[in-house]
């Protein structure tokens, strides 16, 4: 893919959603709904959360794509979450996966580690996070990867091998949230830059982030998809700092920011591509 | 009710409400509780949320109205929700019921259905939603009323036959919500404009209004006060929308002007009723 | 302990938060789970919620300070909230109790009495919620402590005596939320002024200084870490009202205030002693 058809195709994706106004439903943690929601009603989407079995069946089968985190966990997730990976799978459905707290219960590791057999479409995470599930999925050998509840120790650099490796098991596309952001599907490497030191000063901008990429999943590759996220937050988060240095008033700056700036103000935003 | 009386009523019930700080406690979705409970908070009310069968039981029992709002289901639902309207029956206790999301999995549609034995005071929904619950309480042989998650496919007008049906069928008052907002309690059929098309650009709206009325049905008729929380909700929504054209600050200006709003200009604002 | 030292440790404790970015993880209700994380962030520290009864241990085991608030209940909190506490005690790790609607469900009442065996370091309450402890744990002959929802009918100085006696019991700290915050750790009772009546028109406040007040803990002592929490909430809340009159934008601006609030400004507020 050229660069003008990358930067086209990120521009055709922030419109169609816009346009489409698509659904994209969660089973997400409930700390974070608010902003998740929020911020795919911003970019032109539309949210639904659930938690049952059939409920996640339901969404399963009838969306463009869906959004699964598990930051916060219930007892009967040990069946909610199994019946939705089968229906993903059966309907062929995208999904974008967020490994919160991965690391903290036994739950939530047994899910995680049956994860692996669904591929989810997208993986985004802190460093921290993509390292330990690399690790959990034995695809990475290093050392790294130590979870401080949903914080990471690590930065985007130091998780480059895991989300590869990541990314060349799914044959999607892994997403690395940091000061600037990594974007691989195993072929090459994009980062992102822009964006704001305040996301890490309000809670959920990561998870919101992959509630992004999951509307754009309805109407996007799996790299456009994950670069479009994070580009578009990028841009709004660097438009909201020159408004706001603190951090309450910058998530409102942010979330306008997310509904107004411009397609091709996001399709022109800067990256670096690596080969893998 | 004459019109002055109609406007003397509002005003009253917009007042008191400031006055006496009423408690309106919810059994609500997770997403939304957040905006339910600071709308509740701002408009002069006060608000608690609960889960358990025994805590559903509680607040049926010393609350003055209990909003219902099965927007995110959990497991003991089964067992919440019906102790809780048995409850409500016994104390005569009056409750608002959001159909969110009608039609996702077998517990919600099992409750929803059982709902019809307990008559809610207000029903409050979006075009689609009030379709789908007349359908479901076989009270509306027309086609219609597909639900996509939470949003509506339907506008206003085509709610109003399922919206009037449920309206005589309980007793109490229906409130459909949308560009304008239908008010109904079987006789007459009440739209209620203003607001803002942002509205739907952030999570929760419907849900906060199923709150207010909640809180306005502590000091009110079920009309008069479905009537008060759509007209506040579109009077605050329309100073807002001149402070604010988009969404994040637009939430933050709504809140404000929900606090700040006069009874008075409340109660003169603009309205058209017919008989149905 | 001086005044000068007095002030010097709450400085000392600002200070160290913005530096070490301490994470204290919650148990907490899901209303008011992201003004709590906010709250938490915006000080310096780092949030992290959970539900089930291992993800309580581990909490307890890896963090230097847990929240525990009991606002809205799950059925499988009989386990999580009685292993959580064994093993906060099997590591002697201190933890702050916000027994917000005590009173309301019996799950609720039996986890809160067992709590009476492991001694909170911190308990923080308004006036209702304190009285009704004390009594609950027979540490209250007096009369009073009813609640109703989540709201308090009573004020500061008539939960005085209750939170003395729970200090007294404890070893640790009591704070009490009003008007004017009662902070004792049963010798002194230490009188904290400022904020605004703002704060009982947005919901949470209550609960976002209990998590504040769990952060402070992971650098101080109990009376300082419950101090520094009300008197960092006083002063903001002040600057706060003096940008903003209204609960929305109120908000916004106190969490701002929250993150940019000097350490010198927080440690010279007013605040009165007496022995207890």
């Amino acid at each position: 893919m050229t660069e003008k058809t990358f930067r086209s195709n990120i521009q055709i994706a922030v419109e169609k959603v816009r346009v489409e106004n698509p659904l994209a439903p969660s089973i997400t943690n409930t700390v974070t709904q608010d902003f998740v929601a929020n911020a795919q009603l911003a970019i032109g989407g539309s949210a639904a959360m659930v938690y049952l079995p059939d409920e996640g069946e339901a969404i399963a089968n009838f969306a463009r794509a869906v959004y699964i985190n598990l930051g916060t966990m219930f007892p009967f997730y040990a069946e909610t979450i199994p019946r939705t990976l089968r229906a993903l799978k059966n309907k062929n459905t995208p999904f974008v996966l967020d490994p919160v707290a991965i690391g903290i219960g036994t739950l939530r590791t047994e899910l995680l580690t049956q994860m692996k057999n669904f591929k989810p479409t997208i993986i985004r995470g802190n460093p921290s996070e993509i390292i330990a599930l690399a690790k959990l999925w034995d695809l990475n050998d290093h050392e790294g990867g130590k979870v401080r509840g949903v914080d990471s120790t690590e930065n985007v650099d130091e998780a480059a091998y895991s989300a590869i490796r990541l990314a060349k098991f799914t044959g999607g596309a892994v997403a690395v949230s940091g000061a600037k952001d990594l974007i691989t599907d195993g072929e090459f490497a994009i980062y992102s830059s822009g964006g704001s030191p305040l996301f890490t000063k309000i809670t959920g901008s990561g998870c919101a982030l992959g509630g992004v990429m999951a509307v754009y999943l309805t109407v996007a590759s799996p790299i456009i998809a994950a670069f479009t996220g994070a580009a578009i937050f990028n841009r709004a988060g660097s438009l909201a700092a020159e408004k706001s240095s603190t951090p309450a008033s910058f998530k409102v700056a942010f979330l306008d920011e997310l509904y107004k700036v411009s397609a091709s103000d996001v399709a022109s935003s800067e990256f670096q591509v690596f080969p893998c």
